[in-house]
């Protein structure tokens, strides 16, 4: 088993995943949310599209056994492993946009939308290209009439959830930069490639 | 009132919006579904995104009153009158792998995203630019445990939701193709430009 990567409090990081590689996304404090994207390494306009994934697995909430689909109707990534049950797929990484908008006394910050964006920059992935990422550990409950709210995960030290790579794939991955979704205290992600 | 357009069953159309116009889309019979796109004329990398609606509308389900968003955090459409009330952004145009994975025994066809694809290339905008598409009509519960599920649409002949623009717009718009969204007849769509 590999030793983990560890991605600093607020920051992301992109690399290669092979085909048949697994991904273990481990949150290792506790109630911190880490944005995931995955594009096809042969061609970066194939990337995992919430609407189609959503489609074909016939749920919002993913877990062990669900897929994660492209935008061209295939499997880009499988969840094979998940210690915690609760992700988000709703909505769009955080970006200056969300800061403004959200925590408009606190200081602006490039958030998750801009860390991937920097991240994959040397794939030829521009920010246009970057789509609602695959929220791992983000809790997004929905109530009957359709309303949302976003809430600290539950995750404790060491949960984690992990991928397989049905593709060659390029991954951006972040420890997540918002207050809300962690709880207002900034953490670390570690993953590790199997 | 300028008279009504009207889109053939299982086809698709585009036209330009101007800012400050009022694009009402109609469902002439009752019971059929139209998936509308818009992208800002000025740039069409800049397109409604569904997770970054999600986000500043803090809902899933979106009615009069409620605004669509750009992948840019900007507003593209607001929302200003609604006779039905439940519309869908989860869920990707209907597609030929749509086709294929949903209905098997059924005789492939293009699709939303085919009609839509196909409308929309005068502008530059190719199929991995088509993202989740805002399904006007569209019926799709999601219950307690994330489960969704397609069917039919509440409307009855007449029904119609009026969205302003809020930018300069190219649309795009459709009388959906797929059998589960409108109850399995297929029907046309109409729309009016005021």
């Amino acid at each position: 088993m590999a030793a983990p990567h560890r991605i600093a409090p607020r920051s992301g990081v992109a690399f290669e995943l092979r085909r048949g590689q697994a991904l273990t996304v481990i949150d290792p404090e506790g109630r911190q949310v880490a944005d995931l994207l995955a594009f096809a390494s042969d061609d970066v306009r194939e990337v995992i599209s919430n609407g189609r994934t959503f489609d074909y697995e016939e749920t919002i909430h993913l877990g062990t056994g669900n897929r994660l689909w492209s935008n061209r109707s295939n499997v880009l990534l499988t969840i094979e492993e998940d210690t915690v049950g609760r992700h988000d797929f709703l909505l769009t990484p955080c970006s200056e946009a969300t800061f403004r908008h959200f925590y408009p006394t606190q200081p602006v910050h490039r958030g998750c939308f801009g860390n991937l964006a920097a991240a994959l920059a040397p794939w030829g992935i521009v920010p246009d290209d970057i789509p609602v990422a695959f929220n791992c550990f983000m809790q997004v409950p929905v109530d009957g009439s359709g309303k949302l709210k976003v809430l600290p995960p539950d995750t404790r030290p060491g949960d984690s959830i992990r991928f397989r790579a049905e593709r060659d794939l390029v991954i951006g991955l972040t420890a997540c930069s918002a207050y809300d979704s962690n709880g207002g205290s900034f953490k670390p992600i570690d993953y590790r490639v199997d």
